[in-house]
């Protein structure tokens, strides 16, 4: 008790303060201490000093618990041109210099190159001198085939927006340390959507303190607004209330409602890692076309999904992250998607601590390594159960991979063509690393491999953050000339004009194009002329949803019909062969959600059991508690549970 | 579905005028139609006609399923002065007239009467035409031997707030009739207190359209506020967004934070029965003057205790009210306390019907039958698990009468003093009646019988409300002169200096004295003077906390000290006997609540169980779970819980 009261009371404002300017030397020529939203940011007149003598920080951080950024002092930052000519002339030229990027919120550049490799352990390269010269502080990135145009609006955007930013972070960080009111801890969860059920995951996270809404999901297929959108109705808060919130990964179920709380006035700070942010701007800006494509009034508009990257704080995964003054975030690779991440909140000083697992693969896949699950502590676990049924048994990686191989090859010998509908994001870069794979290995037929679709847009910020892949990818594309997404392989088709190519008669090829269950999309132009070649195939990878047409061609149907581009009904008549394969799926099955409960039985007192329908949900809790003998339950929405 | 769109198009206020005024015909003289909080008032100038005629009433409520109430209109009302002229001549003698009182936002009077049963029946007696004569309904009320100074008190302030009043009932009634907004019911339940603990019982019922809070409690043992009081703070609502307080007895742990909220501004109104009302204003006051005897801030004042009583809609048992736009409530019999309910709670057009027991005893004692049971529907039950362990089995009431004489008769034989430590509401009035009942019958030695504390008073309350009391009580009190309340055997001692009496030496009595544990008040200055004298018995007939003087004095402690009156440690010993006794319990034993819930089984589908430590609750839900097979909860505090 007494060791808590002397953690709290070193953790105030004042104190912290006090012990910043103690224990930093005048030589590092710190000019201002300020928040920078949950960071404390020194600014210099030297940067070199307390990057070439870091340890003076990080002794600094395990006292005061909180991060720290070196940040150069305004005064000492060169206008981009000649800051960009001093990278130019400090790199070494084979290294190639690619964009650049100048962040005036925070004096960071960011740097990209096509060969990053060559500037790590290199002598010559030294970045602290290098920010002393230019005054802005450098971060090497590696330079991408494709030039993510999501990106570059994002960065566009964080450019126009600097000067709000500044303040907003420095408000965000005096909220976060605002001193603790309460004295103990207590910790509720209240279920806003996606508890016994798939679709609009989003909860509320309270403590006396704080309110954190992790989630933010919808529901694309409910029928009315109750259904479809998180119960922010029920929890009876004004978006004022919250924190924070916290976004796990990109899909539209866990982050379709975010740009909604924008639009009605959400100020405060939305925490997911550095690829969630492209990612899910790409998908919140792709739903606003299907649902003007639908004919449907769309939720919100551009500029709610702009507003989002002026209020997103990245975290990389595993750094500890203050987000309330009694909530610390960390988060972990969950192995779903690119940045997906499982979120391990800490709270109070260590009175409880809560893992939210959101979509998570506990198995190695080409793109990502398998799901972390070394939490130091974890008391009540929150765990998805898309396949939580006990016979929701995948088959192994090798065995769907094998029976891709052979189903691809087959057709290709046989100088068919492969039709793959598929979702743009992660599956589709999944399945192009087997191919790439495979094909360079010899093991399958090569063939060139069209993409169509929002595919290359997902795969260019793929290649982005290498950091967030599997290691033995990310090391291809970090320290080899070897990449993957730059596959000789791949061909995008950019424009609909292009698509003569992979349709031309008796040229064996692969085609991926989206929708994944045949909705809509560029994926019907190639399905009208591939369908009826019994030398062809389509493969599906994904799950094909009762009433869409995907299933109806699954099922068997040799006559389809279409709404053709003038309007009038065509009908398809279907002769191709076709074959599902699980087993690519981003989700865990039943065995891999077990696995990963069993390795964290240790430390947990409670699990709960959302993301699923609900007798996936039952089913999960109760082998959960008969074989690990810890209780475990399925809220359902508008519930709240007290975790603490 | 259309059935449903009907029942509500027929429902909205303006249907609800047209079909009144339609069905009313003109010789009814109707000049105003108008809410009084949760009834529509018909305002006439010839009240007679629909007194006489009141078919015409009933076929109209139940059409439009909402309560009528027939008022005089203010114009044809009498002064008090004359109207209390006609009341006294059109009376007969015999009745013996008493107080009357006049309600003038009502335009009823009350009219006490020592011998109501006179009236009855009684061809002479025309309520129609005595109202028509002078412009006031009539009430015939009993008449008590001791004036209840809280119901004096009460009246006062409604006259007081009388135009006040009017406007508010006015503003309830549009509250609870305006349209429905949302097609589909949804019901929630937020625990503030008394869950996984007894004490500050408290929740929230939600649906989309309302709020209701029931019961809003104090946990006197708490240390912390956060553990004393409803956690309010947690369910993170204003004050202003609840449609209503229902409260289902008086007890401090079910009321003592409720002139809290009126006193932060409150507005809204409090439902209770008719004999809660006064109930639970003498306990708010006498908690007030505890809280100073012990030196501590009392939580609120007389004034905040006083705006209740204006606040406060008093409905009788069995009484179907509607108090929000989609939720009907219904108070019967819980057989706690006087005027205990259990309440009723019918969500929607009949989507969810959920029942709170409150404190209950499903058995029958002599002041109150057993707990009503047979409500049309229920599917949720919310039950109180006081004694919910399976070993709390309390003595039948015919074992602990016995036990009871058989202590009584040993002690005034032996020419010695019992002396009855007891609570002032409701375990206090019933020893009484035990001890009128058996002494009349000769099988208690007559002796007489001293009362101290706020036990008259609460006894008077007892004796205003007989239709509150078990049928063969009532039916003493409002059909015979013998009335047990005014037994020749009962003597209250108004003042400290009259204790002489019962002190006197060798004089064999019974004493009657709060508080029940001998933690303060009068009963200390008897247990100075009996302690000590061998002849003498203590009699403990209810439960005595750890740590407290009564439980020392259980536990067989031969020496006790009390503060004196001069501040002085005094040093007691005790050498009377004692004897504890269960089985006066104003609670269900185990096999009571197993019972209850085997009653409405066949409509259940879920039991929630609270009001009782952890272990109980526990218990009694298994039980429930194991012997009904209907699934069984306990949850805890700060939980919610979708009910439908």
């Amino acid at each position: 008790m007494q060791k808590r009261q002397q953690e709290k009371d070193s953790s105030t404002a004042q104190s912290v303060m006090a012990t910043i300017l103690q224990s930093i030397p005048k030589e590092a020529q710190v000019s201002k201490i300020d928040y920078e939203g949950p960071r404390i940011a020194l600014y210099t007149r030297s940067p070199s000093f307390l990057m070439e003598n870091n340890q003076i920080v990080s002794d600094l951080v395990n006292v005061i618990k909180k991060r720290i950024v070196v940040r150069t002092e305004e005064s000492i930052r060169k206008n981009e041109d000649d800051a960009r000519k001093i990278i130019a002339e400090a790199l070494p030229k084979e290294a190639e210099l690619g964009g650049t990027y100048f962040d005036t919120a925070t004096g960071e550049v960011s740097v990209e190159v096509k060969r990053p490799w060559l500037l790590q352990n290199n002598p010559e390269f030294n970045s602290a001198k290098l920010t002393e010269q230019m005054g802005w502080r450098i971060r090497i990135r590696k330079a991408t085939i494709i030039q993510s145009s999501t990106i570059q609006q994002i960065n566009y955007n964080l450019k126009l927006s600097s000067s709000e930013r500044s303040k907003q972070l420095k408000q965000i960080g005096e909220s976060i340390f605002r001193p603790r009111l309460a004295q103990r801890s207590e910790v509720s969860l209240m279920t806003l959507g996606g508890f016994g059920q798939v679709g609009r995951s989003s909860m509320i996270l309270t403590t006396p303190e704080s309110k954190i809404l992790i989630d933010c999901g919808v529901n694309p297929g409910a029928r009315s607004p109750s259904e479809a959108f998180p119960r922010l109705d029920w929890a009876n808060i004004t978006l004022d209330e919250l924190d924070a919130i916290v976004i796990g990964h990109a899909h539209l179920d866990h982050t379709g409602f975010l740009p909604v709380l924008c639009k009605y006035g959400y100020k405060g700070p939305i925490y997911c890692t550095e690829p969630t942010l492209p990612m899910m701007n790409l998908i919140q800006l792709d739903a606003i076309r299907v649902a003007a494509a639908q004919g449907r009034a769309p939720l919100y508009a551009e500029r709610d999904v702009k507003q989002i990257m002026r209020q997103t704080i990245t975290i990389p995964y595993g750094t500890v992250t203050d987000i309330a003054p009694d909530i610390k975030l960390v988060f972990s690779n969950a192995g779903h998607i690119l940045g997906s991440a499982t979120c391990h909140f800490h709270i109070g000083n260590g009175d409880h601590n809560f893992v939210y697992t959101g979509d998570i693969k506990f198995g190695k896949s080409i793109l990502f390594d398998s799901a972390s699950w070394n939490y130091p502590r974890v008391e009540t676990l929150l765990i998805e159960s898309t396949y939580g049924a006990r016979e929701d048994i995948q088959p192994t990686r090798q065995e769907v991979e094998s029976a891709f191989i052979n189903a691809v090859n087959n057709t290709l010998v046989d100088g068919g063509k492969v039709l793959i509908p598929i979702p743009a994001v992660g599956r589709a870069q999944e399945i192009l690393m087997v191919i790439d794979h495979y094909m360079k290995a010899g093991q399958m037929v090569e063939a060139p491999v069209f993409t169509e679709g929002m595919i290359s847009e997902a795969t260019a910020i793929h290649e982005a953050y290498p950091e967030y892949l599997a290691r033995e990818l990310r090391q291809k594309i970090l320290e080899t000339d070897d990449n993957p997404f730059d596959s000789e392989y791949f061909t995008n088709i950019e424009h609909s004009d292009a698509r003569e190519e992979p349709l031309r008669d008796n040229t064996p090829c692969i085609i991926l194009a989206t929708s994944g269950m045949l909705e809509g999309g560029p994926v019907l132009e190639y399905f009208r002329n591939i369908a009826p070649g019994n030398k062809n195939k389509i493969i599906f990878v994904s799950y094909q949803v009762n009433g869409t047409l995907g299933r109806r061609v699954l099922d068997g149907s040799k006559q389809v019909s279409l709404l053709g581009k003038d309007g009038k009904v065509e009908v398809v008549n279907v002769n191709c062969s076709m074959i599902k394969l699980d087993g690519f799926s981003g989700h865990s099955d039943f065995n891999q959600l077990m696995s990963f409960v069993h390795k964290l039985r240790p430390k947990l007192r409670r699990v709960l059991v959302n993301h699923g329908e609900r007798r996936k949900c039952e089913s999960l809790a109760m082998n959960i508690r008969r074989q690990f003998r810890v209780p475990a339950h399925y809220p359902q929405v508008q519930e709240a549970i007290r975790l603490f």
